[in-house]
């Protein structure tokens, strides 16, 4: 198989986006800190004005404005001291022309005032007597019921995955519970004769079943229920029957190939043995992933991925990932965290091929430079290396040295 | 309290650092995927090598290189061909001089092999004979055994936390199980007469208790394990208590003050009544999070944070989350993820006070810009809207325009 019979990325992923339905999975109402990491299925809006009530935002007198109008260090304006606000608790109180009351930082303007002076610019002469040495604005030193957030203001739309910067303000505006997607689930088979499980001592020419664990790892992070149904060795026949039992329990199946033919050659027949349309996709131009197979039996896709372990992690990174936002129903556009660098040196590639590279990222004064990391086929140590992974699109016959790029960066330290 | 009466943030970073017990917390041993985002507590090496057999990277035959050599497309060599490779199982042939074997992509070379020739430079005449068109060098397409790893290399070191692109390095050489670092345990105390619960409806003057929640998610992120004790309101007696427990049940005690001056008032004294050796800073220099407190009862650090859930948030992130490090004993040098961008205006700061700004980053052409986002004391939706944190050190007296930056990313999307 040559990249030339292999479907470009764009077109695959059209081809992903095409046949699955959007945000397919149902929703639950979760607690406000359970819904890190979720995505909302509904917009969700502010129940309260935030903030809910005229707040002050100094310590100081709460007054009415127009009477301290011409007052100045030399002229001060004399108030009436009638009072004292205290935090939490409602104030009775209307503010009559001349009077003040004390107010500390983030309490509750009464009623006729409308702006605070700070306790920096007054002086009491005695207990009932204030004066104000300082002209003050209307709303000077006040948050008005409101400004902020009004009620039924959107604060999150649906279809977006939650952060945990985002919950500060959630709590302000009583967002204590919320409806998000249901976890999809995903299956992860591991197909290959010369396989074991990573806890077995691999005898002479065995491996241990990397793929599963990574990949594992990888759907966790983005919020999938994982299945791992394992390594199938043997026959074609088993391959096909567990195959048919992960498409009717879970959502969304991978196939994670071992590198040998046997295990190569059954993936296809099985896709097409499945219900229809069976198999969309055999062959990806994309290095590494060239190996990549895509189809969907009845409405659940099924991806048999490369053995190669970073080219399984890759091809779900820029394709499985696809599928799985389309059905949970992100409707934000991803976007992985990037960032600028500096190319370090020429990177050829094919054009009609979206590469993908691994690379270090070096911070200098002015920046990052970024430093492809290569490896003979099979290595796997590469992506615990890399800081990031480098796109050359299609398009391209290679990126220079010097040249800026972006560079995805391998998120997950949770951190 | 102005600035001249806090302590800088180095200061304070150092006195934390000097007071606490470095990986204090215990260990325990968990699975491969549940040990993503926890730290070692001990050096992970490789059980065996990887590969474990000397492996080939291509489709082709084994040979013994030095039987090639001189061939070419018009002189081809002459093998005699003996068997074929099967994946997964031990070879018990040792190849003689001028035999070869057929072996696949990951498939074991037998004893006497030391290279394989690719598929496309052969041509088989017969069943039993193999003509190579090509000289190949020794260890040509051939992954030699413990190449990439050789048994008993450090994979990962003690003091670091796991990320989810580790995964596939260690499950290949055979870590199943590790050992990290038990979950500190953090209380969170909030206090505050104007402070209801996320899901109360405030009634006037109050205000929802923003900072539980925020703090609870940015703690979680960072692998605590967190108890909330709720607001505490009504007496001096009734919050030492629950500080004394709180004490007495975690490992670190946030105090996530409400804005009032009587809560503000609690702390100090509480602080000063619990064991010794009590309080050890009233004050920072940043901003924002001026009145930070922290102090130490017996082993047990306890921070008293701003009411300003913006305030609360970055001191967490740039002086608690020291404390935490260190008492989980991560020993690689904390870095959040960083950009490096072009500060979109002035940004003018006091000497000797640090500042961290919230800034939005947007992507040009050549990298990003970082625009600063500002608002009235007490506005919480900055952080939602922000993408990073920009610090302005003490000792700058602020940032130019145009100036190129560096903006930690505000994290925990967990994608």
């Amino acid at each position: 198989m040559d990249f030339l019979h292999c479907m470009e990325l764009a077109q695959a992923e059209r081809l992903v986006d095409e046949h699955l339905k959007q945000g397919m999975v149902g929703e639950e109402e979760v607690e406000l800190l359970a819904a890190v990491g979720r995505v909302t299925s509904r917009i969700v809006w502010s129940v309260d004005d935030l903030p809910g009530y005229a707040r002050s935002t100094v310590d100081g007198f709460a007054i009415r404005s127009e009477d301290s109008f011409g007052a100045s260090e030399s002229a001060a304006a004399l108030f009436t001291l009638i009072g004292e606000i205290a935090m939490g608790l409602p104030v009775c109180q209307t503010l009559q022309p001349g009077q003040a009351m004390a107010i500390p930082t983030g309490g509750m303007l009464p009623e006729g005032a409308d702006a605070v002076v700070m306790l920096e610019y007054t002086e009491q002469p005695d207990a009932e007597s204030l004066l104000v040495q300082k002209m003050v604005a209307p709303s000077e030193n006040v948050v008005r019921r409101g400004e902020e957030i009004a009620a039924g203001t959107v604060l999150v739309d649906a279809g977006v995955r939650l952060c945990d910067k985002q919950v500060g303000l959630l709590a302000a505006c009583g967002c204590s519970r919320l409806w998000v997607k249901q976890r999809l689930k995903v299956a992860i088979i591991s197909t290959g004769d010369e396989l074991v499980d990573i806890q077995d001592t691999p005898r002479e020419a065995q491996v241990r079943d990397v793929n599963t664990y990574s990949l594992a790892a990888l759907l966790t992070r983005w919020g999938c229920e994982v299945k791992r149904y394992g390594i199938v060795r043997d026959s074609f026949e088993q391959f096909l029957r567990q195959l048919t039992e992960a498409t009717h329990e879970c959502q969304l199946v991978l196939i994670s190939g071992g590198s040998s033919v046997g295990a190569r050659d059954y993936t296809v027949p099985a896709i097409q043995a499945l219900d229809r349309p069976g198999l969309l996709m055999h062959g990806l131009a994309v290095k590494p992933g060239k190996p990549t197979i895509f189809g969907l039996a009845g409405s659940v896709p099924v991806f048999g991925l490369p053995g190669h372990p970073v080219a399984a992690w890759i091809v779900c990174e820029v394709l499985v990932r696809c599928a799985i936002e389309k059905m949970i129903g992100v409707t934000t556009n991803y976007r992985s965290k990037k960032v600028s660098a500096v190319l370090s040196r020429n990177l050829p590639s094919l054009p009609g091929r979206d590469d993908f590279v691994p690379v270090r990222l070096v911070e200098q004064a002015t920046g990052y430079v970024a430093e492809p990391i290569f490896g003979k086929s099979g290595m796997i140590g590469l992506l615990a290396k890399a800081d990031g992974i480098l796109h050359v699109p299609a398009a391209n016959s290679g990126l220079y040295q010097g040249e800026t790029v972006w560079v995805r960066l391998l998120g997950g330290e949770g951190v």
